[in-house]
């Protein structure tokens, strides 16, 4: 896992499991209910840069993450992001190639008493301005539960 | 090119080149100078339903159109994602798989007389809400004729 300890100042959430290549984590902001980072477990700053067997290993991740979700939380789709812009706020930067992958819902989810919406599902949530929707903890172990019960890795 | 024909409807842009696999095209917005959006031949409206051969075609596409613009217009890093949301405010919805290739500018650029710049660098253009930025004709063409002759497919 020093690996893992390698991406603690990037703030990308909680462990959910392990590739051969990358990291699954739960994001802190949950404003959509089983919001994800997959990061590459290891440091490399260019999307471009990418080893064949790690691009392998993230095409079965996309698979078997987004069939999780739907078995989870009946997710409508997916959004997929690799941007990697706050890197480019420090001075030199130091961008460390991550995905955040986004479940966008047509109807509203109740998990674990919380009631999750998707305002602007059909649009970009990143235009939704909205800030960080934190969880308690209990809620996000009980995700994290489930989407490693229905991941099939 | 019957392909392309089917993917008229999607205003993703003006063709630049094709791949095996997928269609590359520059963007309608120009708000970020070199915009574009990789579209795939086939008719499939999910990530996850993409073959092998189309996710190593992508990877080819993801290095050398990173390091066509970066010669081209010396961008300074890029943003990929997929995004398909706007598909789902039809009923039923109709995606396609398609990628937004945006890349990003540190340093303002002029380019055949434009000017442009990136006033969200180190933020998600997504939360700009600036809407489409259109150029004329010509310098489109000059666009994708630089692009064009950078890229080593």
């Amino acid at each position: 896992m020093k690996q893992l300890e390698m991406l603690k100042g990037h703030n990308y959430g909680d462990l959910i499991l392990e590739t051969e290549c990358w990291f699954i984590l739960l994001a802190p902001d949950q404003k959509n209910l089983g919001t994800c980072v997959v990061a590459l477990k290891r440091k490399e700053g260019n999307l471009a840069g990418l080893k064949d067997e790690e691009w392998v290993d993230l095409k079965e991740i996309i698979k078997n993450l987004q069939w999780a979700l739907k078995e989870s939380f009946n997710s409508t789709m997916f959004n997929w992001g690799c941007l990697m812009n706050s890197s480019y706020l420090k001075d030199p930067p130091q961008p460390h190639v991550h995905w955040h992958f986004i479940p966008r819902y047509k109807e509203k989810v109740r998990f674990e008493g919380i009631i999750f919406e998707d305002p602007c599902f059909g649009f970009s949530t990143m235009k939704s301005n909205q800030g960080v929707r934190r969880i308690p903890e209990y809620a996000r172990r009980k995700i994290i539960e489930k989407i490693r019960n229905n991941l099939k890795i």
